[in-house]
């Protein structure tokens, strides 16, 4: 599986079911924070520990909540003819401006108050 | 690039500025939520016809949100040791069953209504 | 009933159960957005109209949605010790400087674009 | 200031800058979201403890998102002419008959696992 065989497939799966009336990207946009909330949902009251401990039913549960959002991106983002991971790529090198290492280190504050 | 490229990429940068302490699964949960809501931030007051529509600028903003929140949720299937196109193909298959064609076409009721 | 005596009755609720110890701030904005995501849940794939004429026992289930967003946000202001009704009060006076009717009327600009 | 008096006001705000046309309940609970992902991205790299001992700036800061999150609640509930206080009332009935004192003292689990 690759994120083009992916698109492809949820392409198919839109066509076949005459859903692109609905897959416009504000809603698309909205269906993808709804699943984000399935995902935070997991974590909400678990300790930073805990959640980095999780047994293997909680951990399969959170992957396919994952993979609900990485279906929710990859459509939206083949609804606005965006290349994903070329973006992906042009964020990273932005970060890597916004957060140098000498000054990144060891904290969590925003680039604005590094 | 590759998922598994930006995995690799995503785990240096981290290790380089010793971010791992704070990107715990709670944490990175929390994060692809935020960047989630700055991409809907672009859609909220527009219509579907105009979601479809962005010029140049919002298209290309809006791609660097969408890649804020693939940033996150790869960092985060890293950080469970999840693989994101396994899960997705994983949950492809079940929304097959969930959503059989002959049912689920032009309407868009959730699969227990329909 | 009053947002004050929401408070005490929520505080009461958390004490009596002994939750205090999970309702960090944190937490209680993570629990908050994962509401919100609830509420969004019921409009995603509804037209704008469709949202403004919902049937009965939708209304009544997304009343419930905003209750639980409510109650995280009476909780969260008072864990943080804010009056929520000062806060409201000074940001309609903001947007009401930020949003001067003649220039926003009739357009969703956001005020920087204005 | 009230409930009532906040409702009455925005919808006084609203009606001046002729905004009734973008309040759509389907845009107010993507609004709402979108403020509750500015309030959490707060607290997204604090610990819990960090989150109970904001400093009065932030907490400042914090306070005038959880206006924000309110005020769309407000606006939302209006336009869906529901009782935002009836609604939580009903709700917190609802909790305490989901989360028994003695079943749910002292552990974060849900209703459904308890």
């Amino acid at each position: 599986m690759t994120i083009e065989a992916l698109t492809a497939a949820l392409r198919e799966f839109a066509r076949e079911r005459d859903w692109d009336q609905f897959h416009s990207p504000k809603n698309l946009a909205a269906a993808l924070i709804v699943e984000a909330g399935e995902l935070l949902e997991h974590f909400q009251w678990l300790s930073e520990a805990e959640s980095r401990a999780l047994d293997e039913e909680r951990r399969h549960a959170v992957s396919l909540e994952l993979a609900d959002v990485l279906l929710y991106l990859v459509r939206l983002a083949d609804q606005l003819d965006v290349d994903l991971l070329a973006a992906a790529d042009e964020k990273l090198a932005q970060n890597a401006q916004k957060y140098p290492v000498e000054r990144a280190r060891g904290t969590h504050l925003k680039y604005t108050e590094l």
